[in-house]
Order: structure tokens, then C-alpha cells, then sequence
């Protein structure tokens, strides 16, 4: 028996009736769910749990897809570069593209809506100049420049859901049609659905939670010919569009569309990428449209008396949580994947909802559950992380998805998960609508898009670690679980708001050279280095990770050399000597182990005379510290996630901020023990992140301490 | 006893009489020297050797500058970058210089020869609102931007010769008067040296060669307050300048001077970055000038019935011996400082000059010669790699150079210089005016120098290695000892000569992004990727080490992105997905250890789906090549220079060039030994390169072979 009941969403299917009432009453579970797959089956709709019914305005209607094939979904594609070596140049436009995925689109006019581009010297081709062979999909090119390359962007039907096709892929469904997606964006599609969704809200009465998955436009998710994922962008705009949005946005913007926008030379606007001007316009346009629409949905729902849950992926383009609309759409809860603590706090942050759900890993499908699987490992792995980002700002409830009876193939698995819901409960009724303490500072994270990409900053995907990214999205696991308070903050912010560093606090600035993390070209801008200067100057803290304000201008290559004491080598100032190279021991990297990981970038960083540097590489510095007027600057060539780093950057902080007098309250000596402490209910919790047993001395508050000895991931509650 | 005598200079010392004449014989030399610092003893005048004496035209004659302050040679120095906080900012202009060095010019006028430049914007500030402070030398800024960076770009008079400093140093020397220079080019002490000179020919009949040390400009080489070097180009025109020579620049180039033409961003057009044509323009100025005023000094030696040879160190500068006025000047040889094998081709290179000598290393200072030094292994290391070198164009003589009574303390040593001298003359004997077997096809070193910077390319110093470039020395060092005919070229060249490609090859692009090396922002010009592509689509070859034709420009890093297969990932396509990673067996690394060696940097490349990765280190591409058109491309992330990268880099070249089959013509299957072959002679060489035995199948021609067995070091002969 469960010590409590409630706050889990269990999956169901047509063939797991008495499994999974036996599971709701294990894991105390007060919801199900059907998923993409699965169906809920009519024995289990007077159960008396919350039952949560997936709802998908784009698909699940081929008949109508067919029926209407001008207002299939479209994405816009950019061909591969191919070089011309002759004055004619042929490119196969869909050159390792799966077939059943898309199908370019010939019905609106080519001239205006692809674009062939001489990717030599960035000109577009003229329309004379190039024509479509409909029957080898290729674009022929004529008068072309032997040697130029050359790209067509074009638009494409979206003849599969990526995401179907997907699940289709990953669960080896046979014989499975392949679910079109429909546009309902445009006014046919739009009407049909909308009535239809309001059929289909009279005609299931016992759906209490309408969760959409999602709303219109899928992230940008391409497969190639052998039906490997070729291109995820989970902020990608690119399936958000069709003649008939994009005529509209024109009106809007007051100026001519470009596919450009879109392809912008092939990175899709990768989130990577520093948003243009026209870009950042077009998420403000879709964003208007979509959540105008999205209301439509939700006023429905509640007219039938059911809430409105929306599924953070799929099709949730131009929703945009930490946008300015999403507020206005009165959703009553989001769900999400919830992969460690960074992607719990996209959810768990999320304003303007009453609850948030977490769905967290792994999903019950075969690429996990197969023989030889080790789920156990991985829900281990979520949860400890998931946890600390929990104890700062919980979601409201968790739940799993998929198909239950992969699950119940690991009884341990299944054990397991009973744990996580009784921990998960616990720990709710302890941190729910309680304001946590946090340190006596502000923390800000500087990036091309603040808030919007809140805690999902340097994602690729979802918790999974790129080789040459990994060091960076480290901070920001960290920071899920830290006691700081946090705004993400944009250059243009920077730029245009007055009031936008009135606090007393640190920046942090992270990413590669020229990225929108680190930020580019914004570093040319005199306004934006003056700014952040005279802010360090006055007394304030800013740490930089790998590039901090890196762009080569006027002799450096970091334009905050002067606040971190540190620039990095790229080749011009090699002529010059430089001497400061030994370690010295330091406050923020007290009661740490000698070695630290800073990730696989060497950086080829070096300090000035004044920078006390405290780990190096070879020539290479990896970390160091620098005084600015009255404030301090740190930096570090890299932070992958682990404890030791996340309690480094939690001294590095304080260091940062002045304030290092203050880092012993509510505060473990031991760097694998986090202390949280809720002040309203004078309570706080000490915890172990790890699977081994720890010890810990405690700092509570005045200088007292206790000794703590913790069983592995064991939290232990104090009443002060 | 010497096998045989010849070809080899010792020096000598005022001390040092009966040590010299002992020592010339058991090395077999056949002439001596004067360093700085030492003196030609007069009992030695009579020695039948040949005399060196050391001419200094623009020092050793404290009292002509002291008489002469206006004349003493000037430098061009940016001072450090100093943010301001409020309107008034003081720059100190001498900080971190030392202060023995460097005289601050408040002569000459200021608003004209200094620049105050404000970092943060790159303009100009207005000589109104700045004023020099002579007693603190500080530059006081009026009206100065809060938050912005400014410099100081000044003239100071050098009013210690850095190159005597740095002796001085070395060597402890005690009550040295510190060696002030004049500025030979100008009229005054042009008139007083050059008679100077000529008396000095004139009473000293005895001196054979005058090794002038060297003419008139020091390369850049600056000392800090604790007279650390701080500051050292080997290329450095900035200590070639003074008000006298900038104006008859104006006048010959049509245009204003700007100190930034020097100073550019305080690299001091370090030759990692690319030339301004400004830089150029003044490069090629100074050739004009000092190659007139060498031939005057080289004309009045060769009256006196004496060999003009020219040190090639010191002030060197504006000689240029690879560049379009050297060989009018007339020399009779050349010497030069030899660390190795690319820095002995640096001398045994250069054109129009008799005869070449190569001053081997370690210098007879006590930096080396100390107690507990190991001059012996700088030697050994020295010789083997120097050797390679001599195989394929020797120097025509060599020597040593400093305090022979410090090697003396080291009868190994001395024991040890007398086999390299046996076997120099050996090798000179056998290779000397033979043209060695070269491969079938031409090398072009592609870079912004070309020529001009022949072997001399991305060295900092003389054959030391700093870590973030000796992944990119290697090459060169590699080049120097294998068969191949090199052409550097630039890529100026590439744009203005018709004919530059006109011969089947394989091009080199080699270094860091944006720097002179790799080439910059050459490459967004569609005339040279054109030229290039067209090059190898028609069945040439292109090896690119590190990053290769880099420059982010419409989507790609790499813009030979389709030559060479490969491309860098810095960040704006993380989220294309990418495959081919597994490593392949081929043609170039057979007969290699499975490890190899690829320096420190961390490229990211990855590879296109048709490209044939062969090395990776997890998600990054060491080594791949790739079809272009009927050519080839090799892609490599570094390439450190030891024997088996040296063999990797042949092997690249055969495969590159389309003429792998042709490789096993004079080669050894065992990377560690080398063949050299001579046609004239019929006789060709087999050389163990390494410090223990080796054993090695010849293959010599027509698919003929023969083992061979050597000893360490040993060259066994053999005639075809």
C-alpha cells in the first residue's frame, strides 16, 4: 500500500484493465491516460481516478487530410549544398529526405515561396535562371557559376507526423497508417476541427482532463532516407508554416517574406543561432495567431466543464510558455518530459497555469523496454536530478507515459516508481506554494533569449548531452537545484529596458564564440559591454563559461577581458608572453576535490597579470578570478554537470557577488549534500544526491552547525 | 684527428687562444668567429682559418648616440588596454615595460606619431581632448566614455639594443654599458656609419668575412619591468620606424601613415594575422629601402677584397631574403640560427647568396651551459631533425656560436660536435648541387605570405613549440626533410597570377580560423574558393590541417566544406544529427601505430556521409578524406611533428595527388627510416632518424627492395 494516494498519472491500454487498477492502487495514482498508441478502454472510465484523454487537433483524420490536401501541414527545407561544375546544376531537392515524410509543394507559387540561393556569394538565383522537375525532384539550375554551390529552399507537404512516425519507428507498429497532418491555421481546416473537437467534448463525458498534444505547429523534426533522425530542433519553427500564415505575417510585419527567414543558410534558426530581426518577428507573429487559437480550444474545454491540459512537445510551437500570450490562453495545467532538473523547471517554472504535471523518464517504449534494458538505471538517474529542482520549485504532479505493459515486465522498475510517487508526494506537501530560501542575490542569465528560453537554454535535446555542448548546459542543471533566484535576461533587454540590472547580483554569460548563448555580434554593441562594465564595476559579480562575450574586435577576442581578467588565445596574440600560469588554492574551490571536470573544450585561455588563476590545463586556463572595480568576475572553461561543479559554481557565486561571508546558511560541507530550507514553515531538509551514504556538517544559520549522516538519496527534514 | 676539415666555424675568445686552435682541429674547422661579447684574440689573426668578425652597423658606439639622441632607433609600442570608470582617464603609457629599454619620443610631434584610440568604438580620439604627463608618463584622456578601453600607440626610443639586452642578461654580464642603437637610415648616421665601416675594413686586412649582425631594423622584441621577454615576432617590423622613414613612406605610398598601420589592435601584425595592405605596402617599402642601403655596406666590403655575409637574426628586418629585392643586394652568404629541420631550410632556401651557413644549436650561453644543463640531447635533437633537412638542400657550411669556454666544460659535448661535423661534410660531400629524386607531382603551401614567409610560417620562435600551435608546426617540419618540390604561395597570388596552379599538385592549407595561415577572410572571396575548387575537381589534391579554408559565411564553416568532406561544428548545426563516425582502414595510415598523434586541439569536425572518416576522438574527426571531382582531399585536426605524422603526411600526399601506386619508389616501410636518392649520382641513402636501431624494407625502384639494418642515427649509402 502506498503511504498516500494522488499526484501520478498512470498509462493505460485496452488490454491493461486489472493491471492497471492493481498499478493505480500500488503507486496510489489518481489519473490515466491514454497515449499515442494506446486507448483507453471503456471498463476503466467509472473508475474514480481523473481520467486524462490525449486530444490531437493536426491528426488522426487521414479522411480529411485527404480531402483537403492543399491545407496538409508544410515545412520549409533547405536542399543540400551541391557546387555547380559546369554552367548547369541539377540538386535533387529531396537528397536524403525520408520519402513518406514530405512532399514538396508545387501548388503555391515557387517564385515567391523556394528561393535558390548561390551559397558563394549569397545572392538568390533569379526565377528565369532555375525550374522544378517535377519528375526527378530536382531544381535545374541554368547559367549557374562553375564551382558557386547552390541550395533551393522549398515548402513541403508533411505527409507523416514526425512524431507519429516516430512512435511508429520506435514501437515497430506494422501496417500502421501513416497519420497526415492538417493545418489549422487555415480557416477550412480550422472550422472543421473546432467543431469536431466540440463533438467529440459532448460525446466523452467521462473525460475530466483534455490533454492536447499539442496545439498546431510540430517542432522541427526531419528523418532521412533511412528514417534516422536527420534534423531536431524542439524550438524550431520551420513546420509552422504555409502560404496562407506567411501572407498573413507579411500584413503583419509590413514587409515582404523571404524563405530566408526560415532557412536562414540552413540552420533552421537552430536555437544555436542569434535570432535575426525578422525571425524574432515571426515567433512574435505565431505567437499572437496561436495563442488566439489556442483559446478558442480552451474556452471550449471548459464550457464542457473539463481542463485544458497542454503537452509541452509536439506541436507546441508558437506557444511559447515564457511568452507574452501564453498567459492570456487560460490553459489550466502543462505537462511535460521531465528528463533531469533543468527540463523539470521548464515545466515546473511555467506561469499563468494552475498545476503542472511532470512526465518523467524513461517512457514506457522498447527503446528502454527491451530485454537487456536497464530502466531502473535511468528513472534513477531522473529522479535524483529531477528531485533537486523539485525541492526548489515542485510540479504540481508526475505521471508516465507509454505502453504499461513493457513496464511490468521490470517488477523492479515497477517497485522503484512506487518509491519516486511516495518520495514525490512527500516532498510536494513540504515545498508546495512555500517560498524557499534563496542566497542574498540575484542571479541572471544573459543570452540572445532570455526568458523565452527559460531553463532550456544550450538544449539539443531533451537531458541528452552533445559532445561539444555538455560542458555548457551544465550551469543550468545546476542552477535548477541551487537556492538562487533567477531571471533570464536578453540582450536586447539589455538594450531596450531601463530597469533591467537594478538589482544587486551576478551575470552569467555562457556558450560558444558566436552563438546566441555567448552572444556575438551584441558584444560589437558599445551600449551592451558599457552596461554590463559599470553593473561589475559597482559591485556586482559576472561568471563567464567556455566564450563569455567572445567576438574578435579591437585585439580580443572575450570584449569583457577587462572584467575576467582573461582572454583566450586564437592565434594573434601568440607573439606575446604570458606568465601567469600557476594555481593557487581559492575560496570557490574550497573542500572540492584537486581534479575538477571542465569538459573536453580546450580553450587556450590565458590571465592577465592581476587574475589569480586556480586550475589550468597545460597552457590553458580552466579557471580563474578577477577583480572589476568593486566587483569580481569568474571564469571557467567549461561546467559540465556533477556535484562537484554544482557546488563550485554555487561558491563561485557568492565569490562573485561579494558576499562570500554569507555561503555557510543552510549550507552542507560535504559537495554530494544540498541543504534547502523553507522559512515560512520553518523547516528544512537535508539531501543526498547520491546512491552511496554521505555524512555531512550542516550550516544552519548563525554560525550553527550539526553533524548529519544520510543513507544514499536520503532526505532528511529539521524543524528549526 | 678529423676525418676531414672544412665547412665549419668555431668561436673563439680573447681567452681562448691554445683551446681554439685545439679545438679547430679536433672538430676540423676552417674558421672562427666573434660573438657579442667575446673578442678575435690577435694571435689568432694569423691562424690559417678564415676570419669572421661580427659587425654591428647600429650599435657598439654609445657615443655617437649619445651625441645623436634624435637619431637613436624608435619603436612603434601600444601601451595596455585601461577601461575607464569615469570622464578622465590616465594610461601609464611605460606600464609592464622595462624601463631601461624603452625612452618614450615627445620630440617628434605627437598628434602626428601617437594615436589615442578609444577600443570599445575603434576611433580616434582627437589629439584636443588628450595630453602626455612626462612626469608620470601618463596619458591623461579628457572626455572620456565610461566604460570604453583605450590605448596608446607611441614612438619610444630604444635606448637599450634588446638583442645585447637579452645577452647581457643570459650571460649575468656586470657593468655592461647598456648598447644604445642609431637609425642607420637616417642621413646623418648613414654618412657617419658607412665611413665608419669602410675605415673599419681598412684596418682590419686580417678579417676575412664581415657577418654583418646584422643591418639596420631589430625584429620586435620587447622585455617587461622584471626583464621577462613580454613580446617577441621574429617578423616584427614595429622597431623599423622613426618620423624620418614614415614620412618618405607617405610620400611613396600616396597616403597618410597611421600608427594602427603598425600597432593594428596591439598584435603588431603578428604574422598570424593576415597582412593590411597597408602592412604590405610598408613591408615592401622597407624591402626597397634597407636591400639599397645593404648594397652600399655589401659594395665597400667586397672593394675591400672581403665576403659580405649577413646574420639572419637581429635586425634583420626588411631584408627579406625570399622576398623581390634581396638578391640585388649582392651578399656572399648568408648564416642562420638552425633549430631544427624547417628552420634550416629557412638558410639553406634562400636565393641569389654564394653560400649558406647554419649556426646549429645550443648556443654556448649559460642558459644551456650550466651545471646539470643538457646541452647533449638539445644537440642530438637537433642534428637528427636538422639532418633531414640537409638531405634535401643543404646548408653549405655550419657552426656554433658563443662562450667556447662554456662548452669545454662539457667534453661530451665536444666529442659529440665533432661526429656532427664528420658527418656534415659526409652528407655535404654527397649531396651538395645534386638534385635529389623528388615525387611526381608539386606541393603548394597556400597561406597569406606565400613565399615570403618560406619555412618561416606559424613559427613564434626558432623551433620552440607553444601548445596551441605546435599542432600546426608540424607540417613544415614534416615538409622539410621529404622528397617533395614546395611552392609557397599566397593567396594575393592566387588572385593576381594567372599561372600560379599550373602544375598537378597538392595544396596545403594549414592553422586556426582567421588567422594569416589558414587565411581569414580570403576565403568569402568567391574568386579564390572558385579557382581552388575548379583546381581539385579536375584531379589535383588538397590537405587541410586544423581548420582549413575556415571562415563562417552562408551556413558553412570549412567554405572547401565540399572538397574537403568535412566541416567544423561550432554550434549552429548542433541540431542536424550526424553518422559517420566509424572509423576505416586506408591507404594512408597503413604501416602507422592505430594511435596516432593529433596535437590538443579538439576540432569537432564531422564528416560528410561520403566522406571515409579514419580517425576520431569521440565526436570529432581527426582524419578523413574525400572525393572531389576526379581530386582529392585529406582532412586532418593537427598534425604535431614526430615520424609517424611525418610518414602520415607523405602518404596523405601520394593519395591526395591520385598517385598512391607511385608511392613505394624510395621509401621505407618503416616510418622511423628514410630514403633519399640522388640521379645524378645514382647513389641514394637510407637514414635511421631515431635514437635506436631499425630495421626497414627498401623499396627502391621498379618494385625492387632490399632489407636494410641500421644503427641509431646511422646513413648507409647505396649505389643504384
Amino acid at each position: 500500500m502506498s503511504k498516500q494516494k494522488g499526484r501520478l498519472t498512470v498509462p493505460t491500454d485496452i488490454d491493461m484493465i486489472g493491471e492497471t487498477v492493481r498499478i493505480i492502487d500500488y503507486w496510489g495514482g489518481d489519473a490515466i491516460r491514454d497515449c499515442d498508441g494506446t486507448v483507453m478502454p471503456d471498463e476503466l472510465k467509472s473508475l474514480d481516478v481523473k481520467k486524462y484523454a490525449t486530444y490531437y487537433t493536426t491528426r488522426k483524420d487521414n479522411d480529411w487530410a485527404r480531402k483537403n490536401p492543399d491545407e496538409i501541414q508544410q515545412v520549409y527545407i533547405m536542399s543540400q549544398f551541391e557546387s555547380a561544375s559546369s554552367d548547369e546544376l541539377r540538386i535533387s531537392i529531396m537528397k536524403y529526405i525520408y520519402k513518406d515524410l514530405l512532399q514538396p509543394n508545387t501548388n503555391d507559387d515557387m517564385s515567391k515561396w523556394w528561393e535558390v540561393i548561390d551559397r558563394t556569394t549569397g545572392e538568390i538565383v533569379a526565377f528565369e535562371d532555375w525550374s522544378y522537375d517535377e519528375a526527378t525532384q530536382e531544381v535545374v539550375i541554368r547559367n549557374a557559376i562553375p564551382f558557386h554551390a547552390y541550395t533551393v529552399s522549398f515548402l513541403a507537404y508533411i505527409i507523416w507526423d514526425p512524431v507519429h512516425m516516430y512512435n511508429a519507428i520506435t514501437n515497430d507498429w506494422k501496417d500502421e497508417e501513416h497519420q497526415m497532418t492538417y493545418d489549422v491555421r487555415q480557416p477550412k481546416t480550422q472550422a472543421y476541427v473546432i467543431d469536431k473537437f466540440k463533438r467529440y467534448l459532448k460525446e466523452n463525458p467521462e473525460i475530466d482532463v483534455i490533454r492536447f498534444t499539442t496545439f498546431f505547429h510540430q517542432f522541427t523534426l526531419i528523418f532521412d532516407e533511412q528514417a534516422r533522425e536527420s534534423f531536431v530542433e524542439w524550438f524550431g519553427y520551420n513546420a509552422s508554416v504555409s502560404p496562407y500564415i506567411l501572407e498573413k505575417f507579411e500584413a503583419w510585419a509590413g514587409y515582404p517574406f523571404r524563405p530566408e527567414f526560415i532557412i536562414n543558410k540552413g540552420t533552421y534558426n537552430s536555437q544555436f543561432v542569434i535570432p535575426t530581426k525578422e525571425f524574432k518577428d515571426f515567433m512574435e507573429f505565431q505567437q499572437i495567431e496561436v495563442s488566439k487559437l489556442m483559446k478558442v480550444f480552451v474556452d471550449a474545454t471548459h464550457e464542457a466543464g473539463k481542463e485544458a491540459m497542454m503537452f509541452l512537445g509536439d506541436h507546441w510551437i508558437g506557444t511559447e510558455p515564457y511568452g507574452k500570450y501564453f498567459k492570456e490562453v487560460g490553459l489550466d495545467a502543462v505537462v511535460g518530459s521531465v528528463g533531469n532538473g533543468s527540463t523539470l523547471r521548464i515545466i515546473s517554472d511555467i506561469p499563468g497555469v494552475k498545476y503542472t504535471e511532470g512526465r518523467l523518464l524513461p517512457y514506457f517504449f522498447p527503446d528502454t523496454f527491451h530485454e537487456g534494458g536497464d530502466p531502473l538505471h535511468e528513472a534513477k538517474v531522473n529522479w535524483v536530478t529531477a528531485r533537486r529542482a523539485i525541492l526548489r520549485k515542485p510540479v504540481d504532479r508526475i505521471g508516465y507515459g507509454g505502453y504499461l505493459k513493457l513496464a511490468l515486465e521490470f517488477p523492479e522498475f515497477i517497485d522503484y516508481v512506487k518509491e519516486v510517487a511516495d518520495e514525490f508526494r512527500e516532498l510536494y506537501d513540504k515545498v508546495n506554494q512555500v517560498q524557499p530560501y534563496c542566497v542574498p542575490f540575484k542571479v541572471y542569465v544573459l543570452n540572445s533569449y532570455g526568458k523565452l528560453r527559460s531553463w532550456g537554454a544550450h538544449m539539443v535535446h531533451h537531458a541528452i548531452p552533445y559532445e561539444d555542448n555538455y560542458g555548457y548546459e551544465g550551469y543550468l542543471e545546476a542552477l535548477s537545484g541551487l537556492p538562487v533566484d533567477i531571471e533570464f535576461i536578453s540582450f536586447d533587454e539589455l538594450l531596450e529596458r531601463q530597469d533591467v540590472l537594478d538589482t544587486p547580483g551576478v551575470i552569467l554569460n555562457v556558450g560558444d564564440a558566436y552563438t546566441s548563448f555567448s552572444g556575438g555580434e551584441y558584444w560589437k554593441n558599445e551600449a551592451i559591454v558599457t552596461k554590463i562594465r559599470q553593473y561589475i564595476y559597482q559591485g556586482n559579480g559576472f561568471i563567464g563559461i567556455g566564450d563569455p562575450s567572445a567576438y574578435q574586435k579591437e585585439g580580443h577576442y572575450f570584449q569583457l577581458y577587462d572584467v575576467l581578467g582573461v582572454d583566450k588565445e586564437v592565434g594573434f596574440t601568440l607573439s606575446h608572453d604570458k606568465y601567469n600560469w600557476d594555481e593557487h588554492e581559492h575560496f570557490i574551490t574550497k573542500g572540492l576535490p584537486e581534479t575538477l571536470n571542465f569538459g573536453n573544450k580546450v580553450q587556450f585561455a590565458y590571465a592577465d597579470r592581476d587574475t589569480t588563476v586556480i586550475k589550468t590545463t597545460g597552457k590553458s586556463v580552466n579557471l580563474a578570478v578577477h577583480n572589476y572595480g568593486k566587483g569580481r568576475a569568474v571564469y571557467m572553461s567549461g561546467l559540465p554537470f556533477n556535484f562537484e561543479n554544482t557546488r563550485l559554481l554555487y561558491r563561485s557565486l557568492f565569490y562573485a557577488a561579494g558576499k562570500e561571508d554569507q555561503i555557510e546558511e543552510w549550507y552542507a560541507d560535504n559537495y554530494n549534500v544540498e541543504v534547502n530550507m523553507y522559512p515560512s514553515t520553518s523547516s528544512y531538509c537535508v539531501v543526498n544526491n547520491t546512491y552511496e551514504k554521505q555524512e555531512a556538517t550542516v550550516f544552519t544559520t548563525n554560525g550553527q552547525t550539526h553533524k548529519v549522516e544520510l543513507e544514499p538519496t536520503e532526505i532528511k527534514w529539521f524543524t528549526v
